[in-house]
């Protein structure tokens, strides 16, 4: 890239909207100027690809990676919107990298966040969530001093913070609102085994059902985190006898009622569907949808304020923080067939 | 950050989980080294922070930023996760830029992009598609030679290329499927406008209804691009007795339906409504949206291949390139109250 070393007043006055003489006082450090024009000034020599004099170079905190597996699931949306906001506010620079399909993957999305100079790096439902994937690419940024912030998922060999929705608790609650609904026969449609969250909720769930069912893990449905993945695990499900289906996402859950519909059944009148986020759009799907939502606001807030403390010197927590999230209840969800609700 | 200047091999062995004789072949760009562990050995370079031999390094062409305005609109996150997807296929390294609320500006953005040496940036509905905002930043950015390309909206004053939605092409489509179905009061929500795509639309809905309203204005309703923009600005065009609301966006038209219930009409069968993205989820609302198509992929499939030929030093075309959407019909829309469709 083009960088003129030897900046001309002129230009920056020009571009800030300002006279020459007052970019002299700014780039002297003077007093008398607002900061508002200060910011203008330096926006401006940044724009025109000069280096800013070292003495006002206002990156006091520097960049934070920000690490989604993609954008197009609205939940990794929000997530990703709110911790750019909160890296913000608390005067980072935050880095967006989004795992795409035929994208990046996650190394690539190191590689370049290293490459950037990153101080940190949050990673959403990343690959700590994996149990198979290796860790050590973590490690290794750890050890260069990068600090690392897991949401949703756990990788405990990793010198790193974690904040995660509690698993067990949100397939508790669901458990809980389809038995007050009278439904005996339940089934859990999840994404692969693999990940932690998964594993988490397989566990809870077969807990709940094993005192009146012999073979728990039967009523698990494995498939993809994916709209088309909801639609497939629904059909077998339903075929085995299942009248209410609890979806590890709330894209399953648009698949599995997807699903439900196509064999001729109503949602809820025939088959109760449950799904898991609480993406802002769920109260528009059709019907709309009952679900557990993630507390996002609340994880990203003790995950950035965590992350920024921690680059500041202040060790951070090392146990994983769970928070609670709450089954949100809309139009997806009904007594069971035969049954009035509790 | 830290960044020893030494490679130690046994190190880079070490990450990159091959022999230390490996990791020499790689460095010294010998043969016989399979293309993943050429790329693993690389990768392990990166993650600890080491320069890459210059002859080895595959930075061949550089990084394109890409600024979005929001995440949580599914539209723009379907941009971004396609620019994100087809710059990576053409071999470049993508940065995401979003400006999100309490978070980044566009000039914060453009700074962060610039001080990271991007070659160029794709802009999807910035600044540029704002006719009241200075557009100096973006010849700032191409007079340092980076390149710019435009994603809806039109600033023609700028040297970049521009790729848009046909507004004009849309509201015709939606204003004829409404005209079949027998309405003939019909209103266009809006968001501001001092945007293109607005301006735009709003021409083209006057121009459909001047033969027989005498001011075609009095039924354009501007608000804001958002479930609550559309929510309040159909509440008044439906006092003023409209029986179809044509949606600017597929946020607003979920508003819009939210704001037809809540005076306890249904839709379509009191009101009919239109969006306009036709976003992923929009078959999964509640009614189906029916609403007009963005031609997402044909748009970003020009805009990429365009920008990295630029970058490349091909002359890229200065006139916009208008894509043609197309209506898709789902559960919104019906005949008007008292008529049978034709």
């Amino acid at each position: 890239m083009n960088s003129p070393t030897k900046p001309r007043l002129v230009d920056i006055a020009d571009v800030a909207g300002v006279s020459t003489a007052t970019v002299s006082r700014v780039l002297n450090g003077k007093d008398g100027v607002s900061e508002q024009v200060r910011h203008d000034v330096l926006a401006a020599l940044d724009m025109l690809g000069y280096e800013r004099p070292a003495a006002l170079s206002p990156k006091p905190h520097g960049l934070v990676g920000v690490v989604v597996p993609e954008l197009t699931n609205p939940i990794f949306a929000e997530f990703a919107t709110r911790i750019l906001a909160s890296l913000s506010n608390h005067g980072y620079t935050p880095l967006l990298c989004s795992q795409s399909p035929g994208g990046a993957t996650e190394d690539e999305c190191i590689a370049l966040l290293v490459d950037r100079g990153v101080r940190g790096i949050v990673f959403v439902s990343g690959l700590h969530a994996d149990t198979t994937a290796s860790h050590e690419h973590y490690t290794a940024l750890t050890n260069m001093g990068i600090v690392v912030t897991f949401v949703n998922g756990f990788a405990p060999e990793v010198d790193a913070s974690c904040f995660a929705s509690d698993d067990m608790a949100a397939i508790n609650q669901s458990m809980n609102h389809l038995r007050q609904l009278g439904h005996t026969r339940v089934a859990l449609l999840v994404g692969p085994r693999r990940f932690v969250p998964v594993q988490r909720k397989i566990a809870a769930f077969c807990a709940s059902i094993a005192d009146h069912v012999s073979s728990p893990d039967a009523h698990v449905y494995e498939s993809l985190f994916t709209i088309e993945g909801g639609h497939n695990a629904a059909l077998r499900a339903i075929a085995d006898g299942h009248t209410a289906l609890v979806c590890a996402s709330d894209m399953m859950a648009l698949g599995a009622v997807r699903g439900a519909r196509s064999l001729g059944l109503s949602v809820p009148g025939d088959v109760s569907v449950m799904g898991y986020d609480d993406c802002s759009l769920a109260v528009f799907f059709d019907p709309a949808l009952t679900t557990v939502r993630q507390p996002v606001g609340s994880i990203v807030s003790l995950a950035v304020s965590t992350l920024t403390h921690e680059i500041e010197g202040v060790p951070g927590p090392r146990e994983e923080f769970l928070f609670r999230p709450e089954v949100v209840v809309r139009q997806s969800t009904g007594a069971a067939p035969g049954q009035t609700a509790a």
